[in-house]
């Protein structure tokens, strides 16, 4: 077996997303163009929607944002309150990106449960943020691998694009000394991202996961209203360092993220990067930096590589290489 | 079957170097402090060594420029004029690092063809130049995948790490534009290099890899004379682009090398980077940018990749995936 050079060879892929809000929206937009992938299945909480021929982007977004729900979408929709089970069970889909909210913090590895408890076969990806998180996934290792999923881990912009920069840059070291990401990120309007804000929120120092799902929109509001609608976040309690560590670089306590979100402005604060500082084999200290470009959007950076680890993962699952997998151990491949 | 995550699990990988000159003599130097891996095999032109306990680096170094080869280290040294012939016959190793010169074009083609004819299975990695070198390659492609062997080019600094780098920050776009790679290399001393700075010489206008080939110490030295020891290279035919093709990444036309060895200072001329620009899916054109710590040095950026892309290519073939990869293609591991 090789893998294929030309990714032409590459059987279409049938793939769904799992959630629906702004990052859901998004990767529905990332797909519409590509030859190589097929939207045929989405669910949200409250519906989902396949269709083999695949899905219509607009109509899909349209139904969700003015009726509340794919599951409303005709033909192809279905409302039901246990959308993600029963679209598991009725449609043939390779691999699903999990653009799901991170929170609670058990969310994700949930799903993952579901996935393996039908007994469906494929590829999960996610784009999902905490170190626990992570942590509880790895309690599944054992049972994705027996259940023939491959499941990629960790893979939106951070962790993932910028861990697996991480990665790479480590190969000039023999040691790694030190980590640093920093993020910069904006958008024009809160309110559409407000799972993610919520999710920002819970790592400022005083704020816990709980009190941060708490809080009304007012209170968002009136929270960012003393910031200049800017948060500012040290040390966040992020996956990249465990997802590091697990691929053998170095401590997780090397690792640091912090950055700064402005929810009133599209334009980045500062400038997304990640800086590896460590010792090669002749005894030099020095520091490689990876930093994205200011016009890319954070929808651009989570679900570009997100579905790009979706290839990487169908390649690996096409030869019985199930289990699970971090952004920082397999090149991501790029969907045309 | 998974991936190992803790990299403690795999076994001990048995590696042998071809070529012991700066760039053999470098990958020694950074295997020698590895637990991952154990350095038991090297042939150069006239000689060849083996240990299965494993290589002592200092000596085989002492050997190679005090007396001409690997050959005379005792016990273990074995001269010959069949050196990679017998070395491969002999020695049970797992993956091979070619450290071989570029020159002649067609050299990492016969050697890769030398151990198809062998019956040897296992990961072979390269850290070649040239485009053309490639494609010679690709015509190997079934032959390789039929004898088993896993081969893996492109995997030094550029083309490797900032091909993979490339296309890692590919995935944020929707469509590539330009991929640029300006090098900067400083070298105290030309003398331990002669054979990459042949091959650099080869890509001026006015030069080919012939008369390149053909030149003495001498003229080597008048010509560096006149340019104050720096080589300014542009439009280097470089096989990043057809790597970053072979991907589905761009055309190979989008992607450009070039830069400025200097061979009289070791400190760089400029930072090495690599530029990456596209638009997104929203429309946005922007660029993506790895810069290369100036402080880490030509072989640091060429040997660690490479030991890190055999890692990688050994977990490839104890799973049966075998043939051709490039760097672009696969994510190297760290080696501890």
């Amino acid at each position: 077996m090789s893998y294929e050079h030309q990714t032409g060879e590459i059987k279409k892929i049938q793939v769904g997303l799992l959630g629906f809000g702004g990052l859901g929206q998004a990767g529905a937009r990332v797909l519409e163009p590509k030859r190589e992938m097929n939207l045929v299945a989405i669910a949200d909480r409250k519906g989902y929607a396949y269709n083999s021929e695949g899905l219509e982007e607009s109509a899909c977004i349209a139904a969700y944002n003015q009726q509340g729900s794919v599951g409303y979408l005709e033909p192809g929709g279905t409302l039901s309150t246990n959308s993600i089970g029963e679209l598991i069970e009725r449609s043939p889909v390779e691999g699903y990106f999990l653009a799901l909210p991170n929170l609670p913090n058990t969310f994700m590895a949930s799903v993952a449960q579901q996935f393996i408890d039908s007994g469906w076969q494929g590829v999960l990806v996610d784009a999902l943020k905490r170190t626990s998180a992570v942590e509880q996934l790895l309690d599944l290792q054992d049972s994705l691998q027996a259940a023939g999923i491959t499941y990629l881990t960790g893979c939106g912009a951070t962790p993932g694009l910028l861990t697996a920069a991480a990665a790479l840059a480590a190969q000039s070291y023999a040691e790694i000394h030190r980590v640093k990401i920093t993020f910069g990120v904006g958008i024009a309007n809160w309110a559409a991202y407000r799972a993610t804000i919520r999710e920002d929120i819970a790592h400022i120092p005083g704020y816990t996961v709980e009190r941060a799902m708490a809080m009304s929109d007012a209170e968002v509001e009136a929270l960012l209203e003393e910031t200049d609608g800017k948060l500012a976040l040290e040390n966040m309690e992020h996956a990249d360092d465990i997802m590091l560590e697990l691929a053998g670089i170095c401590a997780r306590d090397r690792v640091t993220v912090g950055g700064v979100v402005d929810t009133r402005n599209p334009k980045k604060p500062l400038s997304t990067n990640v800086q590896i500082t460590g010792r090669t084999f002749e005894g030099k200290i020095s520091t490689h930096t990876f930093t994205l470009g200011d016009e890319t959007s954070m929808a651009a950076n989570v679900c570009g590589p997100a579905f790009g680890y979706l290839k990487a993962g169908i390649n690996l699952h096409r030869r019985g290489i199930y289990g699970l997998l971090t952004a920082a151990e397999v090149m991501p491949l790029f969907v045309r």
